[in-house]
C-alpha cells in the first residue's frame, strides 16, 4: 500500500468528474463520497471503484446527464425513477427527499428504481443523523447471495444500515446480508489464502474454501455464490441473514418497482438497482433530548462493558470508521494500492488531467489487516 | 413426546386464563397466541410456557387487571405503559393501533414500555401482513447476548420480525438475533451433546461447547452467554448480529422510554420490557396488486432457484410454519413433552380446573428434530 494526498487526490477526482458532464456541485459530492469511504477504512467503496465508474459511464450504465423523477409521491413518501444516474447523486437527492418528509410529517420513506452502484449504505443514514433524526438505508445489487439449500445466486449483497443520533459516537450500522463480502474473497485470493470459514459455496452448492474458485464462478456467472450471514446451515443460522437479503430486497425493488437482485447487472449498458432511504423524526416518540441521552447511555453501556480474555475493547458501530477518519485527517492522507493509482495515472493520462496525488514523502506502509475495509 | 387434543387444551387455557381475572375475550386470545406457538412448531413460545406466565402472575410481575395508557401520541405514532400487562395483550393492541394509524396517514408506529414477554413476535408482524399492511415488530428481553469482544450479557435476544403479503406464501420474518435461543441450548443439554458451533461464551469470554455450564451460567448471572448471530468474530458477521440486536434495542427500549435488556428482569416482580410495532401501508409506493404480484414473485422465484446437492426445497420464511400449522390443524393435535403436560395438570389441580387435555389415542412420538420449534 502507498499513501495518496487527501488534497490532491479530491482535486483531481473533481476534475474527472467535471470531464464526465457532472455540474460542480456533483463532481465535488462524488469525490468526497469515494473519499469517505477511503477515509473510513471502507477501500472497496473508495476510489480503487472509480475505473468502474469510469467504465459505466463510458458504457451508458451510468448516466452523466440523468435527471431522476419523482413517479409517485404522497406527503409521507416518494419513488423515484433514477434515470441511470450515479447512485450517490440520486440517493442523495432521495435521503434529502425523505428528511424533509420527515420534518413535515415524522417519517419519510423514499424508494428508488433504475439507479446503479450507490457507495456506501451508511453514508445516507448517517446523513439523517446529522439531522437528528433516525437513518435507514437499503439497496439491491448484483446477485451474489445464495438462499440457505440454495447453489445459484438470487440476491445482492443486501446492505442494511440504521444510524441514530448519540454522543460522543452516533450509532451507524452497515452491514452486508452475507456473511462477508465480495471484497473479503478478493483479498483472500490475491493473498493466496484458503477462506477461514464456511462463506461461499461452489456451483453445486457445496461450500468451497478456494477463493480463486468462487470468484471465477461468480464472475462468469457459473453457479455458486457467497452465503447469507449466519453461514450455510440453519442451525447456525443461515436462514436469518437469508430473511434480511429479502427483507432489504422488498424494501428497495419491490417497493421501487424495480427488478430483484437477480434481474440487475444483466447487459453492460443497464444496472437497475432500487434503494430505499427512512428518515424517522423521533421526537414522535417523546422527548427528543431525553431520548437520544438514552441511546447515548446504551451504547456506553455496551463499549464500557466487560471484555472477554485477550480484548482490550468492545465497540459500537460507527466507531471505528469515525476513528479512522480522525486519523487519516490528521495524517491527510488515504492508504491505496499501486494498482489504484496506476489505474487513476491512467485515467488522467485519457482525459488529460494531471494526477500528481501521491503524498510527497510517502513510504509504503503495511497490508492493513484482513478485516479493515472489507468487514462490511 | 405426546399428542394434546387442540380443543380440549384450548378450553382449559381459556378457564386458566379466566380464574386469573383476564376478560372472556383476552382469555381467548391469550389460549390462541400459545397455541399457535405449538401449531407453527416454535414450542418454545408454546403452552410450557404457561408454568412460567402463572409464576409471572402471582409474584406480580405479570398484572392481570393492568389498563395499558397511551402516555404520548401523534397521528403517526404513539408510546403505550403497559401497565405490566401480559405482553400479548398491550402486543395486540398497539398493533392494531400501529394499523389504525397506517390506515389513516400511511404508516403507524408504536412503542410499549412496561409489559413483559409478549410471545412469538412473528405474530404482530403477521396481524399487518392479513390486513394488507408491511408490518415489523420487535422487542428487547432478558440480557443473554454478550457483545462482539465481551464476556457479560447485555442485549436479549431481541427478535425482529418482519411480515409482507404474498400468495400464496405471505413473507413471515421471526428471528432472534443472537446465533441461538437459549431455547436450543436447552434442548442439547436435555439430549446430552455438545453444541454443534461456536454458540456461547463463558464467563470469561471464550467459547463453550458445554451447555450445561452455560445455562447454569446464564441463570446465575454468573457472566458469558450468547453470541450474536454470526458468531464470535468480526470475520464471520458476529458484529453484524451484535448491530442487529442494538437496532432491536433501540427501536423498542430506547424509543418507548423503557429501560434496555440489561436492566429488565432485574427482580420477580417487575419484567420492565418494551416492544415496538410498525405497520406500513406499502399503497404509499403505488398501486398495491402490481407490488404484491412483485412480492410474490420474488418468493417464488426464490423458492424454485436450483437447489444444492442433497436438498430438496428452498424455504421462503413463514412457509414451514404455514406446512407445520395446516398439518396439526388436520390431526387436530399438538405435540407436547411430558413435563408440560404433568405442569397444566398440577395447574388445573390448584385451580379446580378439569385437565383432560391428552387426545384420545394418542401414542407417543418421535422426539422433533433439533432445528424445530427452536429455530428462532
Amino acid at each position: 500500500m502507498i499513501e495518496l494526498s487527501l488534497e490532491a487526490t479530491k482535486e483531481f477526482l473533481i476534475s474527472l468528474f467535471l470531464t464526465y458532464g457532472f455540474s460542480q456541485e456533483d463532481s465535488i459530492y462524488l469525490s468526497d463520497s469515494l473519499l469517505a469511504a477511503d477515509l473510513a477504512g471502507v477501500e472497496s467503496h473508495g476510489i480503487q471503484r472509480m475505473i468502474r465508474y469510469d467504465e459505466a459511464i463510458h458504457c451508458g450504465m451510468v448516466n452523466a446527464c440523468a435527471i431522476p423523477q419523482i413517479v409517485f409521491e404522497t406527503p409521507i413518501s416518494a419513488v423515484i425513477d433514477g434515470d441511470k444516474a450515479m447512485g450517490q447523486l440520486v440517493s442523495r437527492d432521495a435521503m434529502k427527499l425523505a428528511i424533509s418528509k420527515a420534518r413535515q410529517v415524522g417519517i419519510g420513506m423514499t424508494a428508488v428504481r433504475n439507479s446503479n452502484h450507490f457507495g456506501m449504505a451508511g453514508a445516507y443514514a448517517a446523513m439523517a443523523a446529522e439531522q437528528d433524526l433516525v437513518g435507514v438505508a437499503m439497496t439491491n445489487s448484483e446477485a451474489i447471495m445464495v438462499p440457505t439449500n440454495g447453489k445459484k445466486a438470487m440476491l445482492g449483497t443486501n446492505p442494511i444500515a440504521v444510524a441514530f443520533p448519540a454522543a460522543p459516537i452516533p450509532f451507524c450500522f452497515d452491514a452486508a446480508t452475507t456473511v462477508v463480502t465480495r471484497g473479503k474473497l478478493e483479498v483472500y485470493h490475491k493473498r493466496e489464502l484458503c477462506l477461514d470459514g464456511d462463506w461461499a459455496v461452489d456451483p453445486s452448492g457445496q461450500i468451497s474454501r478456494n477463493p480463486a474458485q468462487i470468484i471465477r464462478n461468480i464472475r462468469a456467472k457459473a453457479g455458486g455464490g457467497i452465503l447469507p450471514l449466519g453461514g450455510a446451515a440453519e442451525v447456525s443460522g443461515g436462514h436469518k441473514g437469508y430473511g434480511f437479503g429479502i427483507i432489504c430486497e422488498i424494501f428497495s425493488s419491490i417497493l421501487a418497482g424495480g427488478p430483484p437482485s437477480y434481474q440487475t447487472y444483466l447487459c453492460p449498458e443497464l444496472a437497475d438497482t432500487s434503494h430505499c432511504f427512512w428518515a424517522i423524526d423521533y421526537g414522535i416518540f417523546g422527548d427528543k433530548a431525553s431520548i437520544r441521552t438514552a441511546a447515548s447511555r446504551l451504547l456506553m453501556d455496551l463499549r464500557n462493558s466487560p471484555k472477554a480474555e485477550g480484548q482490550q475493547r468492545i465497540y459500537t458501530h460507527g466507531e471505528k470508521e469515525q476513528e479512522s477518519i480522525r486519523e487519516k485527517r490528521q495524517k491527510n492522507c488515504i492508504p491505496a494500492s499501486e494498482k489504484t493509482l496506476k489505474e487513476c495515472k491512467g485515467l488522467g493520462a485519457i482525459y488529460g488531467i494531471p494526477c500528481h496525488i501521491e503524498k510527497t514523502g510517502s513510504s509504503t506502509i503495511a497490508l492493513p489487516h484482513l478485516t479493515e475495509g472489507d468487514k462490511r
